[in-house]
């Protein structure tokens, strides 16, 4: 006989779903097994006003509603998913953000540059400059999700980018600051220097080292920003993920990108998860005995941090193999081809 | 009026040629500009056999004496070519490597499974396994060519191999050991260590880290094992290279793939440098005030430490710009379609 598992109201604090034909493949994906997501405002042109918010809502909200890419696929496009908005993170003023305050969930900061669509983000983390934002975004209860790299060495990016983490935590105390996606033991130490200091990891980021990228082949769609770090780095997030750790929730990261933009000369960073996410993370908690601490870190820990009340939804997983797609719409799923230890069985 | 810099009798001492239509692509590549170089003998059956070096070598001759894949790149292939033959390393008998000794100037060992075609390599380093074999090649005075890295973690094989270079460097002293295509610091300071220790460094450990491969956008033609280090390893590698440090030499390690294995889901290792080595080459050295240096790194400490006297060959090189190819043949070479500094002016 099978093994099951339940989850209630999955959350992925960060998921990119980007915009259009690529929207629409997406996001049925996601709203079919989570409650919400955190979404990620790095479009082009970065979602920066209220209008924006509300219109990109919008649109994620029709997506969900739109049939999958690919009908074969049968999803429940479930009327039980919250997109959870984001601004992307600029110096604002307090009465802006008193005004977008009740359409978001938090502000994201990307470093200029450093990412996919990040052109537009703070390019100097002067306090002076920075301040007015974050006090106000402190007042209103804004958290700041934060992508923490600097433009150093790839694998060090993240290890330098601790003493801004620590600037931003100290100085204000009352804001909430979640480390996006983090892929380092530095990071994972972090979390207990700063009470306000928070975190998502992948699920790729407990799954692979750089070994896996670049130690045999290449693998262009296991190619991500941040890197995949050392096996230390990865041991470490596996054990404060499998521990359901308080100040740490799921954020899957995943970032669709076409096909012909993973595989050519010059490869887009992302890893396209949605789909496999919670199949994978009950195949990785079983394995490791702590299917009971899945709950806090793909739901519990988020509602409890945010301060976000899901509606209901429950998911019933098995461990039954599921063999994942080669391609959703034009993009590659992580693990295409392969077959996963669980599936999902139902969704209520 | 630009610059001229006339080198004597260049070697890559690091090449791979290949088989087939891919050989007769790129081997008039290299023959056009380098005296001789040193042919790896990875080939799919490995060379483990006098007749095969030998056929190998009339292979590699009509080659060099077909017309280059591009007729427009108007290549003079030269008469003046000579093909260092190497046997892929297993545990020989003293007189098979006496009756071999004369069709080569190396043995090339590789770990097991540790890159392109290296299956049948060493899978185990047992000194007493490998005794008859290394201890004849010491007395025949056959040099081991080393590819230097364990099944670690991709960032540490090349320091973790470390200690298998001292097991051999200090248990057989008169044997030559070049630790091939060196990435690391670690390894440039090894050179000092033993007497009996030497190195070759490709142009694009010189030129690159693993930032360019992955810091970006992912860079499938620039990857290659091992792979590129730290900033501060390509400095160690610079160093000793615009030095022209005794104990150093150049080798390529270019290795051609066809650009649908390097441009897609799991791309295969090796940066094809061949056509654009000597120029950039030149152009690095100039930049940093060594242009003098250079004529050791490519060809005196080669002739030096393996004991070989190439046939004259003179070129000259000019400040005038050369912009690179898209592709010869069916395969992408470093910096294509970008523009070097410095380019071949003519070959006598």
């Amino acid at each position: 006989m099978s093994k099951q598992h339940t989850l209630l109201m999955p959350l992925d604090m960060h998921l990119h779903l980007r915009d259009g034909v690529m929207l629409e493949t997406v996001a049925p994906l996601t709203s079919y097994t989570f409650s919400g997501a955190l979404i990620m405002p790095n479009l082009v042109p970065p979602v920066t006003s209220k209008d924006a918010v509300i219109a990109y809502k919008e649109r994620v909200m029709a997506a969900v509603g739109v049939e999958a890419a690919d009908p074969e696929l049968d999803l429940v496009n479930s009327d039980y998913f919250e997109p959870y908005m984001t601004l992307f993170y600029q110096n604002y003023d307090k009465e802006f953000l008193e005004d977008v305050a009740d359409e978001i969930t938090s502000l994201k900061l990307y470093p200029a540059g450093i990412t996919t669509n990040s052109e537009g983000g703070v390019s100097s983390f002067d306090l002076d400059t920075m301040r007015p934002t974050l006090q106000a975004m402190s007042d209103l209860e804004i958290p700041l999700c934060v992508h923490g790299e600097t433009d150093g060495f790839v694998m060090d990016r993240e290890a330098e980018f601790m003493s801004i983490y620590e600037l931003l935590a100290s100085n204000f105390p009352d804001l909430k600051i979640i480390m996006e996606h983090i892929t380092t033991k530095v990071a994972v130490d972090m979390l207990d220097e700063y009470p306000n200091l928070y975190a998502t990891i992948t699920l790729h980021h407990l799954l692979i080292t750089l070994d896996d990228v670049a130690g045999g082949m290449l693998k262009p769609h296991l190619f991500c920003k941040p890197i995949a770090k050392r096996p230390e780095d990865r041991e470490a997030l596996l054990k404060v993920a499998l521990d359901g750790h308080p100040k740490v929730m799921f954020g899957s990261d995943s970032a669709p990108h076409p096909q012909h933009k993973k595989e050519s000369c010059g490869c887009a960073a992302g890893v396209f998860t949605a789909p496999i996410a919670l199949q994978s993370l009950c195949e990785l908690f079983d394995s490791h005995g702590k299917l009971d601490n899945l709950q806090s870190f793909v739901s519990d820990n988020a509602q409890r941090i945010y301060g976000i009340c899901p509606e209901f939804k429950e998911i019933v997983l098995s461990d039954e193999p599921f063999t994942v797609p080669e391609k959703y719409g034009n993009v590659v799923p992580m693990y295409a081809g392969e077959t996963i230890g669980w599936s999902i069985e139902s969704v209520e």
